[in-house]
């Protein structure tokens, strides 16, 4: 067993304050959470310092392979950066590549105290083998469309993918309106009914998307989805920046998520999601840092602060929105997005999925408010520890995912040069 | 001497571009910056491990003290924050608290990279104690307002302070329009005709502000200071959110600097600034952090980060602001902007106020462009050192400024509790 103490505790269950609680972890699994005790026996004692556990951060839509676009085509108008930039490159990208870039996303991740990601790409093997053996936990999402030769193995996909290993699991999902015609979109809903199984896509992120969709359909992307029966059994939308307001109210009356991309939103131009307008129609918000060619970072703290300031800036007050709602978003909302029902809160019986948050640092001080302090003034500086399924995998800087950084890094640099070169 | 090798180094002289350079400083200066070479005498050679050596970031707008308020007043509208939350607090203040508020803000500059602050706020005596304790620089910025008791004491500090330290100077200033009646406003202008002085102040952040001077006087504030003769000698604006044509002009003929807090105007739903109009009318940007009460972090890679795509989701053209114009205005530009013209840029002579970027972490990975990493993906995480005035004051983590991080802490919270309690 793992004891964590000396420390506050933000469970997630209930309202969101931190107390002073031990948290004992054994196998991948939360064994004990409560006052100090005897009795327990302890391969390893973390002196929390004063500091807070969290359940770790979700990263309710991201890219990770991206990596290797990183800073290669900013600044430049959306069409350019996706037509010229992006897809002839993604175009070149082998399952070795995917791996390599992968695997400098996970550091990317760790370094931010995200314990698991909701990753939407293609050469799902290579994925799966850079999270599993770096030992991170990743929700693959379907990303069908036009261009697959065989859309049809969404299905295959979906049973391969939901039996390789705990640490992996798979959500149907395919690319996005405008990439996907309706032959596909209904062959996912007749799976989404097969299996009574949530669908996930990129959903209304730029107003020229959804003015796409109203000229093809006479719907919006989320009215289309819902008329064909993919939103049957729940699921969500990524982005969600231009939703009309019979958009919330199938988000509300379906149960959807609404994972929001705050950044990406602003580097590409697209716009401000309305964040407020989802709080009051009930809709549950996730957050996303997107591709690191689109955000460049892969950064909760960077996330969870737009997400807390970008609504004031929109709907021009400062009291828009409130850090603690973004704080939930980020650690729980964003689990049972993705589906980890287990990893939602810090609880017996839970996944041991948490970060350790250093609150001895100036950007913590002095301590009005806690959870104020990490969505406001967090960075990554505060993540002292990061822990999926009950093993450390980033402390103090370093990494524990059986892999030296140098090599990681070495490796996508070279395979980067090889693709855009 | 002190020697950086082994590393790239972005001058900022010309062209944004890493250049595989060495750089020896003595003393409190850079004494070569060129290809390596025999001759030098070092107490320290500082490997840089293929990391990039920046002039210092220049946070050109700040309230350091401001820290004790930190995560007390957020999520609430602008009044009742500035009326029950900022106001009664900030006249409890004592010397005593303010230097042991702006240690805090001081260590977390740094943990960022930046070198020195345009710092505008009371208790200066404590503020140039905290300052030149840490070895940290700062520039003072007049604040005189209505509720000064004697406002013609700005001059007297202006001479006072500009002889107080080699690493303080300070510029005349007031406090905005909205809070200084005319007649010190026409004193204001006299010492800058006197001083042939450059003046700053608050300007144009809320549109209610320009509105109000509007009704006063008819006249916006950038007018109205301009046809008083208070920009007759430059100086610059703070926030400058709402500007108008006739704004830019005077900003740009009088050779004014607008400097930009992007996340203070997030926070408060202030706006956003019209940078790109401001670049296009040849305006110089500075950026700068504003108070940790608005913020609430003192962090540079946020605010760069939001002056590179705030104005892509403004203007809705991902290509509206480059990284390199971000990373200029960071460095080089806010020196400028302060009055420091011998820390702008890495030169023989200069002042060595230097910041040494760790490139070797996930979020720097593939390099395809450091400039453009540094803008969009950057964090404190990055800063592997910073050096003011030649003196390594944060490295890998710690501080050295002669004082005890948790001592400061434990200080700031006590005092934070009594004031705010």
């Amino acid at each position: 067993m793992i004891r964590f103490y000396n420390g506050r505790v933000i469970t997630m269950q209930g309202e969101l304050r931190p107390e002073s609680l031990e948290v004992w972890t054994d196998g991948g699994k939360i064994a004990y959470v409560g006052p100090g005790k005897e009795g327990g026996s302890f391969e390893r004692e973390i002196d929390m310092k004063g500091g807070v556990l969290l359940p770790g951060f979700k990263n309710a839509h991201t890219h990770s392979a991206m990596t290797f676009l990183r800073s290669f085509a900013d600044d430049e108008p959306l069409d350019t950066w996706l037509n010229q930039k992006v897809f002839p490159y993604e175009a070149k990208l082998t399952g070795a590549a995917v791996y390599a870039f992968a695997k400098v996303a996970i550091m990317e991740y760790l370094s931010s105290g995200i314990t698991s990601c909701f990753d939407m790409y293609f050469h799902n093997d290579a994925y799966v083998a850079a999270n599993t053996e770096c030992g991170f936990r990743a929700v693959l999402c379907g990303a069908i469309n036009n261009f697959d030769k065989n859309p049809r193995k969404l299905e295959d996909d979906y049973n391969k993918y939901n039996a390789v290993s705990p640490l992996i699991s798979y959500k149907l999902g395919f690319h996005a309106e405008y990439t996907t015609g309706k032959p596909i979109l209904e062959y996912v809903a007749s799976l989404a009914k097969k299996y009574s199984a949530p669908v996930y896509t990129h959903n209304s992120e730029t107003a020229s998307e959804v003015a796409g969709c109203k000229e093809r359909y006479g719907m919006t992307p989320t009215e289309l989805f819902d008329s064909l029966g993919i939103y049957d059994f729940g699921g969500g939308g990524f982005h969600c920046v231009y939703m009309s307001e019979r958009d919330l109210e199938i988000f509300r009356d379906r149960g959807l998520f609404a994972v929001t991309n705050p950044s990406s939103n602003l580097k590409l131009a697209s716009g401000i999601a309305p964040l407020c307008d989802m709080r009051k129609a009930g809709i549950s918000v996730a957050i996303g840092t997107d591709g690191p060619a689109s955000n460049n970072a892969l950064d909760m703290f960077r996330e969870m602060y737009l997400a807390a300031v970008l609504p004031k800036v929109r709907e021009m007050d400062a009291s828009a929105m409130d850090a603690a709602d973004v704080l939930r978003s980020a650690c729980s909302v964003g689990a049972l997005a993705m589906g980890l029902t287990d990893c939602d809160c810090i609880k017996e019986g839970k996944r041991a999925d948490l970060v350790l948050i250093d609150t001895n640092r100036p950007n913590m001080q002095p301590e009005h408010n806690i959870v104020k302090n990490i969505v406001y003034a967090g960075s990554k500086e505060n993540v002292r520890l990061t822990m999926i399924d009950g093993r450390v995998l980033y402390e103090n800087g370093e990494f524990f995912i059986g892999a030296e950084p140098g090599k990681v890094y070495e490796e996508a640099n070279r395979l980067a040069r090889e693709i855009t070169g």
